[in-house]
């Protein structure tokens, strides 16, 4: 990894995280050279494993695959890093709209008609979905409508009890990582179609998007990868200017870097790659895209004990709850350490609230919280660490990309529609698993083979 | 005006429209050095007039000012721009959920319970913006709820008939120029509340925001104040990066002018702002802020004919609609001048879906339009221009900055407050008249005598 003042490549890309290193890696097996330009002083973009003691790595960003992310499975073997299955044995622990703390086989008893409410819901959701194409959500035939409401509206206006429409926040929160009220109806019923059905989006069990973990860390795929184009990097950067014509870029870095190429790839997050100067400037309607398409707010919270106390008390680690800085947890062990590592989300407005505190004052919240609903033990970790994602320059916010109202049907058919000799990669402009990793690799090689096939012309 | 490749000053101003060029004034009128570095080739930013006949200047920006813009009225006088009423005379032209075209004084006979519907739905609006503070809207006692609702489902909500629902829809997409489903109801009441009451909002008759234009074009003002600080600002020169520390700051342009100040006013709009590169960056509130206010859609077209023939059959020029492209227009001739002048305004999804074809298809559109309320004369204009603002690079739409739901609430806060060396202006933080030229002289001049008093320690 070199940083000369002048570089030359067939094809720059913009950003080291999976969808860029899956764009370089492309390239180059189709004989063309890359030059992947990455503002940050690491690779993998909103993947961040960090080894917070021998052999525990946490994950502050990406974390797991799902069953149906062949992708993922396909290039994890490929790098030669194992997979192991989430842990998923014992009770939730649940408290909601006043409930108090009630373990799962209770709280499922209780609230069987409220959860009932959920599952039409969901299968309403999916039948929804499925008019969805997630490569034209604006096609939809009822597009507009569903455009012109939030996800939140929409929840509200399908007259459900307090337990089945807080639940369904907190689902979705899980997901979009925004209040619903933020998201348009049509952006949730894309997001589900591009996972398949609700039961894979929502559910950590089989089938969902939750269910499988990488050994060593996520922070592995982006590592190996970078490895295999490691002569095509140039990290510590940012990309200010991207000077273009219709068969030629000249990409402008702080710090003086000055790279040509043939096309650029921005695999970065729209919002990001809309801060950047384009000559000549592009498009008002791409423009007014990326100011409308705002990073999410995320944020992860680790709990490291001498040991997973709360299996032996049958509960798997999970609570979903409505009080409190943390919406649901999970457990976060790794197989072959002692270490008990629990996991609290905060996303949306707890992510905001909590996220600019004092990190202590955030860590005596949550202690409270995993207090009420794993004991007195839970005051008492070894090790704690969080990570918030919106005060990383790079990155800026997670998961992803939120739509409002009217984006889709306004602003998306700019998404990921080059304009010249600009491609746009990320995994927000995927069509499978969008969002996820899955969705990066989607991306990343889309936009390499367009211009693989443009180049071949 | 001059390009050197080094520059000191005591203040850096960023953007030469009107709040830039006010806090650059008052900088200069308290002792200090300003330097206004312009990313166009112009002054002015959102004004841009434009003489597209000798003596015949049509604004493709600002336009009007109204009663009580204080301000603006004594800018003028100090100028020298003198002013004259905007012409309201005759009656509107109506063609409304399939009403047909209708004359004025027959529609309000006809549609008078409705217009009585809109009165009780602009004085519940008043009522409930009076607890709304300009200042700190997300302070207003029921922030959360009503930041929590789009305006346009608070709309939906009131029980409105579909004539009343629609021309609320018009009023209010002529103010924010996005459909009401894409602002929080907050945002609505934070403008009404920023401009007095919604009569003054609305209406441009007196008391209204639109009452005076000033003679020679709105672009008097910015060229009359720029003479004033002439040495001190740069044009052609894109700030790339903001380099700041509590008591300096040193930036960076796109053609290698550095420039190195005690403090920077940053008076250009949010999204905008938000594009530079800060080092060290800025916090995440603020740059999830950024992320969060994109600006509104909104484009103007003028029809110039050799006499404003529509006034003979007692109209005013003014036609009210929700079909075509256009849901207003009105009469803007030039006093002194025989030409008859129609604007026609484009806002929200007209502006995107018009915007973006062709100019002859949107200038036909536009034509059967005129033809169908102010007769066959309205289809053989001798001149016709538009505008349109988010293709141009430096603007990337009009009218302001507008926040969806929950921006208010969470982000607020982090609009105007400075950070360390860095002050923000531009009329999207103001907080009276906010979006308004009124509103860009009060952020200007609020920015100034911050930086100051700052200073003056």
């Amino acid at each position: 990894m070199t940083t000369p003042r002048r570089h030359e490549a067939d094809v720059i890309v913009v950003g080291a995280g999976i969808s860029g290193l899956i764009a370089a890696r492309t390239l180059l097996g189709a004989g063309l050279t890359p030059l992947i330009l990455e503002a940050d002083e690491r690779v993998g973009g909103r993947i961040l494993t960090e080894e917070v003691m021998p052999g525990l790595p946490v994950e502050l960003g990406a974390q797991w695959i799902g069953d149906t992310h062949h992708r993922m499975f396909a290039l994890a073997a490929e790098l030669g890093v194992q997979t192991y299955p989430q842990y998923d044995e014992g009770e939730s622990s649940y408290d909601l709209v006043g409930s108090g703390v009630m373990r799962g086989n209770a709280f499922q008893a209780k609230f069987e008609s409220e959860l009932g409410e959920l599952e039409r819901v969901f299968r309403l959701l999916d039948e929804l979905a499925s008019e969805v194409s997630p490569e034209a959500p604006w096609l939809a035939p009822r597009a507009a409508e569903w455009d012109a409401i939030t996800a939140g509206a929409w929840y509200d206006a399908q007259g459900l009890s307090p337990v089945a429409r807080t639940l369904l926040e907190i689902c979705t929160v899980g997901i979009l990582a925004v209040p619903t009220v933020e998201a348009s109806f049509l952006h949730l019923l894309f997001t589900i179609q591009t996972c398949g059905v609700t039961a894979e989006l929502f559910a950590e069990s089989e089938g969902g998007a939750q269910t499988t973990r990488f050994v060593g860390g996520t922070g592995e795929i982006p590592k190996r990868l970078a490895a295999l184009v490691s002569d095509h990097i140039v990290l510590n950067t940012p990309v200010q200017l991207i000077e273009h014509t219709a068969d030629s870029v000249t990409v402008h870095c702080r710090g003086g870097l000055i790279a040509s190429a043939r096309r650029v790839i921005v695999a970065i997050s729209p919002t990001l790659a809309g801060r950047i100067m384009y000559d000549p400037p592009l498009p008002g309607v791409r423009d007014q895209l990326t100011q409308r398409v705002p990073n999410a707010s995320a944020m992860k919270a680790f709990f490291i004990y001498d040991e997973p106390f709360w299996r032996a008390d049958g509960l798997n680690g999970q609570l979903i709850s409505d009080v409190g800085p943390a919406r649901m947890s999970n457990d976060t062990c790794l197989p072959g350490d002692d270490h008990g590592v629990i996991l609290l989300f905060l996303e949306g407005e707890q992510a905001r609230t909590y996220g600019r505190m004092p990190q202590e004052d955030r860590r005596a919240a949550m202690t409270a919280e995993l207090v009420r609903h794993f004991g007195d033990r839970a005051a008492r970790p070894e090790f704690y660490v969080d990570g918030e994602w919106s005060d990383r320059q790079w990155t800026r916010g997670c998961y992803n990309a939120n739509m409002g109202p009217l984006v889709w049907t306004a602003y998306g058919h700019a998404l990921s529609t080059p304009i010249g000799a600009i491609h746009w990669a990320s995994t927000d402009t995927a069509t499978f698993w969008s969002a996820y990793m899955e969705g990066a690799v989607e991306a990343g090689e889309r936009a390499a083979h367009a211009v693989i096939d443009e180049l071949a012309k």
